[in-house]
Parts: structure tokens; C-alpha cells; sequence
């Protein structure tokens, strides 16, 4: 199946960085000894990519990137989506763009025929089904302003935008630009804060945005503690509310809480058999909380839908869906 | 983990197609109305790789190859093994080279730096985990006697060839010559027959082959009763005894059946939990059966081996073994 788009209207629009994830499983020494970050992503350049590639265990290749994997979820729900982002014309480019369009979202970028190669993401997943990430972002590092497919980004009633494209320059710009076009054209723009490390690398800048551009927030517990340098969850909390239309909260086994203005919903988790992987679970919750939002469900159903989304995403390897959602959010939440 | 060979003995040494498998959930519509025949390999050109890679849904990129396979899931046991096979200095290729190693098999071959790119096979795996493939053999069917690593074929127990490597010219040759290598060190020679379109393809072909060249024979039911034209697998059966050393006959949940002389071994299949993908069962249980085989156990160890390590592959989507077969042969069978 491939979605040629009909110019139509979309739920949701998503930007951010093309990957394919290279997915392994490993033990904690081993994150150690290579200096990572249990839990969190860190950027590395080309050697570092090859070095560490080298040390790691048989891997599968799956299509990732923070952003591309809630706009496969939500298509997978029978959301109506379009990616935007970068890929090389490699053969790891051609997987990301049919991956993308075999699961039913509008992907329309040529492949750039220069520069770095696609991104790619080595994932090494730990016994405890905790994922840790070393990202190298090749072509995505260039993703610009003039990559933006702004027709694409107008017909999205939410633009959804990963934190993790905050990262380079450019990005940052089209990041900007984009969230402007939507509100020009009266859709909304969600944010996802993607990853601790990240927020701590531009806390300040995320503020502003947030207060300035944003509708709809995610974030985990650790990634709202950090932007607003509180002790506890509950202070961070405190502190979000208002700034946003609606902030969605995820925290893992505890499920989430909802904020829309003075009214608050606490979202219970949902797990589908034995925890296996846990990569994508919070781009999974995304989708199924826009799903819902743009369906027009009330806030505590989007949060079913996004803890179903996320129950899924953990229950395999790999941070796309592998079973329907859409039949999966019919059987199990009647939705 | 990388190996590098220190030259010294190896369990057994695999020839074969060096794959990139591109496995998707499909139903039996989609197999008909693309021409594909359910349970079976069939080669695809080009033009067909990219037309059926497109109507194809999302997927999981994995290592593959059934000699591939057999090797993977031998050093999973804790087998010396090596791999012979031919890939392109493209993305894919680096993937696949990167998983020989890093699991533990040693392979040698510098990537081909001009023809077509490295193979893979588009695999549709149907609602009853039935798999059904078709290939690119893309460099692989250059494959000739030149890509020969002689020196580790004389120092493997066992030289282990795919029956797949029959479909192209000049593999047949090097095939032929791997044989002879082998016999002329002392070595035994081992055939998997692949597929029963392979065998009919090249049924006299085969059946020069196995007497003149092959001491161990793996088929399932299907080849062995296309090889031999027959009515029933038990007139197949006969017809097989005595042509080899060893026969080992798969067939699937019946389990297998081992002939050496007038000994018959009957071997139960084992399950562990649910079917999900029966790629690579075949593959893996010659991997076991050879680990068995060459580390001196009995022959109804080896087929109890052989049984483990291929229900350790449908447990799960894609070929390779994703838990360690080391492992679960202590827990599992004492071995």
C-alpha cells in the first residue's frame, strides 16, 4: 500500500528525523563500558557510529525517528498523517520512505542525492526491556527550512514536532517556520520533549517555545522535572499547567496525566503480555493521544488510546506497530 | 564481538547466498495475486524486486540466507564456524557482514565493489506463520569459484552447501569445487536441498550430486518426495537411505527423521510457545543437528539439537535466533 496524497485534509502533520534504527540486545556492562546513557540518547559523529557498530551485537533493522514512528502509529489507527523529513538516496533511505508509505502516511520528500547518509539509531535494549540510544543523524543534520513541505504542514490540523530536532541549527529553524505556518493557517502544534538529555541541552529555548508556540506538549517525568528544574514530579507539574493548552504526561508503568487548564485526567497504563522493548513507547502514546484529539475524544479516552498505542509499541522489538491499532483500539477500548 | 580467525579448526563451514531478508505480515490474497507460491522461494528480478518491495507493507530487516541461517544459529550454540557468500560494499551489505561477526561466525570476504547490490529477499509471512519468499539474488549471483576461501573450507569438519546455490552458473561450479576441496582434506560434505521448487528445478542434477558428493543430507518432506518423484514420503524415504552417509528428514511439527545404515532415528519436534514465523526452521535445525554432529553427540541428540534450535526460529519473526541457543540447549536438553 502506498499513499499518494490527494491534497486533502490531514490529522497530523509530524517533522523530524528520518532514522532506521539498528536494534540489539545488550547488557548494562556493555552501556557502561561504551558510555552511555542508560535510558536516554546521545549524539555520535561517524567514527564513533562505526566504532560502536563494530562492538555491537547481530542487530534488525526497523524504521525509527521519534516523530516518523507516532505519525506509523497513527497511522495504524486509521489516522489520516504526512511526515516530513530527510533521507539520503541509500538503500537505508529507500527502507525509511517505504516504510513510511507502506503503513499508510503521506512521506512526498526526494531523497537528497548528496551529503551524509541516512540517519540510523543504535538501540541497545537491556534485559529489564529499557532502551538506551546512540543516534547518528548523517543527512538529518542538515534537515532545513527548505526541506519543509509547507502545503503538507497547512493541511494538518496538528503539527506534531520531535524536541530531538532542536539538536542542529537548521533544524531548529525550519522547526520555528513550521510552527508558525500552522498557527498562520489556525491548526495547532504539539511538541514532544523527547528525551532528558535533550532538554537539559536547551532548556531555555524549549521554554520560550513552549510558552510562545506550543498547544500540546509530551513529556516524560524525567523530561519535565528537567525543563523546569524542579525536585518532584508534582512541582513540574504545577508548573506546566497553563502554559500549554493540554500537557500530556507519561510516566511509564504509572500511566499518565492530562492537563487542560483547571481540569486534570489520570490515565492508567496498559500492558499486552510481557514487557519486551520499551523504544517508542512514548512516539506511541503520542499518536494515540492525537488520534483521539483530532477524532475529537475527550481527553481521558486520548489517553487510553496513547496508553494502548504505548502497551503495543513495548510488547515487541522494534518501535513501530506490529499488530493493527486500529482493530487493537476497537477490541480492547471500544474506540 | 568480532571474529577474527586465528586459522585453526572450525565445527563447520556454510557456502551460500548472502541475504538481507525484508520480512512483512501479508495474507494469502496478496501471495495469489502477486503470482507467489505459498511455503516456497521464488527468484525475482529487478523489476519485480521493486514492484513487489513497493505493494509490500512496512518491514523488519534482518540477516538471512540459509547457510547464513544454519552458521548464525551454530555459533549461537557455541559452534566454530565460518561463512562463505558475496556482498556488495553497500549499506545492506555492511549489515550483513556486520551480523556474521558479530555473532560469532567468521567471514572473510571483502564486499564486491562493482555489480549489482547485495541480495535480499522480500518475505511475506501469512496469518498461519507460514513464510513465502521471494529473492534478488542481486552480487550473489556472481557468486563463483574465485570467492572460494579455500583455506577455510579445509578447516571446517563439515562444508555445508545450500541447495539455493544450484540456480546460478557459476555458484554450481564453486559448489562443485567446495565439495571436492572438502573430500580431498578429509572433510565431510553436508546439502541442504532448500526448497522443493529448487529440487525440481534441478532434480538430476541433485541426485548426481548427493551420491557422487554429499555425506549428510538435510531435505523436508516436500523435496525429499520431489527428488525422488514418489507418492509418499515413506517411498522417498527408502529411496534416500544409502545414497548418503546421513539423511535427515524434517518434517515440521512431526519433528524428524534421522537414517545412518540401518539405523532410524525418529525425533520430536519441540515448540516453545507460540508459531509466530517459520523462517528459517529448516536452517536452524541443521545448524543444530551439525553442532551436535560435529561435537560427537549421538544422532538422536543431533535431531533433538536440530528440533531446539528451529523451535527457537518460529518463536519469533526473521531467521536468525534471538535467544541464546547455547543457553537454552543446557536448560532445555542437557546438551
Amino acid at each position: 500500500m502506498t499513499v499518494e496524497w490527494d491534497g486533502g485534509g490531514l490529522d497530523v502533520v509530524g517533522i523530524g528525523n528520518a532514522i532506521v534504527d539498528v536494534l540489539s540486545h545488550s547488557d548494562e556492562a556493555f552501556l557502561a563500558s561504551h558510555g552511555l546513557n542508560k535510558g536516554t540518547m546521545t549524539l555520535i559523529d561517524t567514527d564513533r557510529a562505526e566504532a560502536l557498530y563494530a562492538a555491537m551485537g547481530p542487530g534488525v533493522e526497523v524504521s525509527g525517528g521519534s516523530a516518523a514512528n507516532t505519525m506509523a502509529a497513527l497511522a495504524s489507527l486509521g489516522g489520516a498523517g504526512g511526515f516530513i523529513g530527510k533521507v539520503r538516496d541509500d538503500q537505508l533511505g529507500g527502507i525509511f520512505a517505504h516504510d513510511m508509505r507502506a503503513g499508510g502516511t503521506v512521506f512526498r520528500a526526494a531523497p537528497a542525492s548528496e551529503g551524509p547518509p541516512t540517519a540510523r539509531c543504535l538501540i541497545f535494549v537491556t534485559p529489564d526491556a529499557q532502551r538506551t540510544m546512540a543516534t547518528f543523524l548523517g543527512v538529518s543534520v542538515q534537515f532545513a527550512p527548505a526541506d519543509l513541505d509547507l502545503e503538507l504542514v497547512k493541511a494538518g490540523k496538528v503539527t506534531y514536532l520531535e524536541g530531538y530536532l532542536w539538536d542542529a541549527e537548521p533544524a531548529k529553524k525550519a522547526f520555528l517556520e513550521a510552527a508558525k505556518a500552522a498557527h498562520t493557517a489556525g491548526r495547532k502544534v504539539a511538541l514532544s520533549l523527547s528525551d532528558p538529555f535533550c532538554v537539559e541541552r536547551h532548556r531555555g529555548a524549549f521554554r520560550q517555545l513552549i510558552e510562545g508556540h506550543v498547544d500540546i506538549l509530551f513529556a516524560n517525568e524525567a523530561e519535565i522535572v528537567s525543563l523546569y528544574q524542579t525536585d518532584s514530579f508534582d512541582a513540574a507539574l504545577q508548573r506546566a499547567r497553563g502554559h500549554c493548552e493540554v500537557v500530556a504526561l507519561t510516566r511509564s508503568e504509572n500511566g499518565s496525566i492530562i492537563l487542560q487548564g483547571e481540569e486534570v485526567h489520570v490515565v492508567d497504563a496498559i500492558t499486552l503480555g510481557e514487557v519486551v522493548d520499551t523504544t517508542g513507547a512514548g512516539d506511541a502514546y503520542a499518536a494515540g493521544f492525537l488520534y483521539g484529539y483530532t477524532r475529537g475524544h475527550g481527553l481521558h479516552d486520548c489517553g487510553r488510546l496513547g496508553s494502548l498505542c504505548a502497551g503495543e509499541a513495548i510488547s515487541h522489538m522494534g518501535p513501530r506497530p506490529e499488530r493493527p491499532l486500529k482493530r487493537l483500539a476497537a477490541e480492547k477500548l471500544g474506540l
